[in-house]
């Protein structure tokens, strides 16, 4: 018997795959979790039916979410990462070495629990001491703390279930609060070409608050239309203005010191939808 | 009863879109050719299995054959288009208003005669005067031209079936041998997720022939991986070293004068693959 995961990532297309072993299949207090193994992909977490990380192409989410903001940063010492409880974006964050203290607040547990179990070549830094990891509401966390943190990623899910309220304007007032003087923050804002309207509202919500507002794509397989988009706001430093001779090379697959510009350019239509 | 048709773009990974209409299920002299109509990306030309072209998103493709390559050679005046019977490449050619002929060699007649029948968004302009169309083997027709074309543009399926002597050494050849002087060419090389293989023997095979060879990306959501790649050989001209302010704003919705040069800064796990 061939088993195969199908994540409809529209009511009418989807993605495909074949699967080896299911590990997990768990209903948390907050979203269906899934562990599998695929032929294609490997191990794949999922949540709510939608495909988050895989071993195989993990590397591209993760890396593009840390790296574009922290070499426009001059000095990021303190980064929050809102979500992101597989530990990836920690992992590419304490890759820097300026960083002093990395916090992660992801609201289940239960995604912590499982990434360290079997994805451990993603969550594996969660456990570095530069690292500090809170079991709570992103939301509530971003509120709570004032003037603090230099860079803030939100590595969420889609804007349903637990975090539909961190695709909201208020949230990003929080952020723009919780981050200092001259810091930089930055989300996952999906796909283009089933979601231009959530794009389109995050980057006029984004705008009324951050004075810099620039928008980067990035190419991931498994992730609906394969083009993916992040949104950074930033009180001071502009993303585009950076030298690119200065960026250190860094352990990398998917990003470097050159195409740290170049995300920036989008397909013209998308362009248009964040004009 | 819902049909979906599914396509594994690799043995065990695939997408799968629902369909409202299957005008077409023909096996023509040289291959399967379906023309399906799906809800998500509307009507879609299907061979031999592998999604072809689709209304929603067949601009990416045939804006990112034509326009580089064109807005590379500073006076291209003939161009030949093999393969894409389907019509767009040769659409988005003849908007360079420079462009005198444009000479398409699809092998199979089928194509065109169902695409100008199913799309005509996309063929509609196989009937321009400026465009001779031709039923014939696209490499017979490279051997028997020396000196002739300013742009050569291979829009070929994978290299199964028919399309596969255009991914051959020899063909590439020909191709040199056909441009004039000053020509340049630009083949489809597949994606670099599951056929990095192809992309790195293409481009060491182009080297050995073109003194300026370029690979660059684009993401096509129903193309394997979402990311595309082209491959220019180009005997005089850089597309690197194009003025970009001197490229003429078009009617294009992915292509644009911004995108010209990023569009070549590749993934660094691409970038290692064609150095």
């Amino acid at each position: 018997m061939e088993l195969w995961f199908t994540e409809k990532q529209t009511p009418t297309f989807g993605i495909t795959a074949k699967i080896r072993e299911t590990f997990v299949h768990e209903k948390t207090e907050f979203q269906q979790l899934d562990m599998i193994d695929t032929e294609e992909f490997g191990r794949m977490l999922v949540l709510d039916g939608m495909v988050m990380t895989t071993i195989k192409d993990e590397f591209v989410y993760h890396e593009m979410v840390a790296h574009p903001a922290l070499n426009t940063h001059p000095n990021p010492k303190k980064v929050l990462v809102v979500g992101g409880g597989d530990g990836g974006v920690i992992r590419e964050v304490i890759k820097h070495p300026g960083v002093e203290k990395a916090v992660l607040v992801e609201i289940d547990g239960k995604v912590i629990e499982y990434s360290k179990q079997y994805l451990p070549e993603i969550a594996g830094k969660l456990d570095d001491p530069k690292v500090e990891v809170l079991v709570n509401d992103g939301y509530m966390h971003i509120l709570e703390h004032k003037n603090e943190y230099d860079v803030i990623m939100v590595d969420s899910t889609e804007p349903v279930g637990p975090a539909a309220p961190l695709f909201e304007r208020g949230f990003y007032q929080g952020i723009y609060e919780a981050l200092k003087d001259d810091g930089i923050f930055v989300a996952q804002t999906d796909n283009p070409w089933f979601k231009a309207d959530l794009i389109q509202k995050v980057s006029k919500d984004v705008k009324e608050i951050f004075p810099i507002v620039r928008v980067y794509g990035a190419n991931i397989p498994t992730y609906p239309s394969g083009l993916w988009t992040f949104t950074m706001g930033s009180k001071t430093y502009d993303p585009l203005e950076v030298d690119e001779s200065q960026i250190a090379e860094m352990d990398t697959k998917y990003y470097s010191p050159r195409l740290h510009k170049a995300a920036f350019v989008l397909p013209k239509f998308v362009e248009d939808l964040v004009k």
